[in-house]
């Protein structure tokens, strides 16, 4: 499954170089992750309050080209694979009116309780674990058609 | 009672104007009163863990003239009053060789449990609040000698 | 003259209070600001392009209720009043189903040249003066219907 | 050479899962980076002002236990590679009072003109070049000592 978010580069995001701080890419990649969950049928504060907590564990980020204040970005995440303890999401960010890749990453997430401490999925969030598997199994055919 | 903290700008902090942006100013008030709570004898992690939080409710801030990445900047806090339910809390900023200030503030801050809601700090917490009101009423004199 | 723009609040954003931490909503003001000056007929973007900018001098943030993550909010930006030397710009923030304000702001920004030295708007950039003036006379009926 | 910085974690890099944001990481490094350089016997300030900048290409950080706020932390930065077109450092972020790292990652950096054009540093900037050449050359062992 693919998500799509829109971001404006904001001011505060750009940097002394005149262009966007390479910290916020990542922030960004959680907007489109949040996204992401969202067209999975349930919110990321639904599976919080359930007590299931998604921590970072690694990130790989490719800075293509810049982005500067005021760009209309598209960030593209998409839920590569799923284990009972992990998850891997891609990203591609592109300008609005152009299809070239400015950045592309990946982010993998333990999921662990509120403790930080690793969580059965498929045993204790069946449901859950039920809709990450299918978003991973979904043909990339049906995205394109969005 | 009066907290001096070292800041040196990060190129993080930067933005385009080649200044460090303005919504950094109050994240190194914090890192002030951080240093502030801690000159009275307690952090601010253990006044969470015992139930209170403080968040801010309004904040003044005004910029005299900027900051440069790499700048060595002292971010002074002086806690100027106590009630059993707020905080004002007084900054200023100045660079580390010229005490000419280049930002000065103000924060409030209510004095709420975990749910946000009002707690009286002089009932319910009558040891933080006497070290409060303690750190209010020293003299200025203290304060300068050191 | 008036601009609202939509905020979602994101991850980064939040802090272990689990609300927006106080140092974002100038960010979002900024982005309201944005919004503000396209609305006026032109960017931001091409302001400093020729030699403009409008740092901040002084900035008022008054924290009504919280917000949290994934909240939908809007910010609303009005520019109350235009000098050859300076801009003051009020926001309200609300969320998008609720009228009622979790915060209100002000910022007052200074109008100087790339050498953040003064600069004479109304002699040196009479078109962008005329457009400035112009959106703080606009009748507050005309946004209303908007 | 390696460059170890202190970092204090703020209030304002947590969420609301109650540890540092991963969006902080990197700022942490660039920290480090900033006295890298120092320890050159250069300014990053500096190496900007005789037109070189060095965006981020590549960044990727292995985040292996969770920092938590006023949790004291060390970043230590090592220059492993240079070519005459790009930088490579990795970095190990452990406790204050406790060896075992905490996060480790990696950056690449572009050496570039203002203008984000590449740059042949060794013709163009050959006193740099050297300090960077002899950064990498230096034997472990003389870092250790110190």
């Amino acid at each position: 499954m693919v998500a799509r978010s829109h971001i404006v580069v904001r001011y505060a995001e750009t940097d002394q170089m005149g262009i966007a701080h390479h910290s916020n890419y990542s922030i960004w990649y959680e907007v489109a992750r949040t996204e992401l969950i969202k067209k999975m049928g349930m919110t990321y504060t639904e599976i919080e309050q359930q007590g299931l907590i998604m921590p970072l564990v690694e990130l790989y980020s490719k800075y293509i080209s810049a982005a500067y204040y005021e760009d209309h970005l598209i960030v593209q995440a998409e839920l590569k694979k799923v284990t009972g303890a992990k998850l891997e999401i891609e990203y591609v960010i592109y300008r609005e009116n152009d299809e070239t890749p400015i950045n592309v990453g990946k982010t993998i997430h333990a999921l662990v309780g509120r403790n930080l401490k690793p969580v059965n999925v498929k045993k204790e969030y069946p449901e859950l674990y039920q809709k990450l598997i299918s978003a991973v199994e979904k043909p990339l055919l049906e995205d394109k058609e969005k």
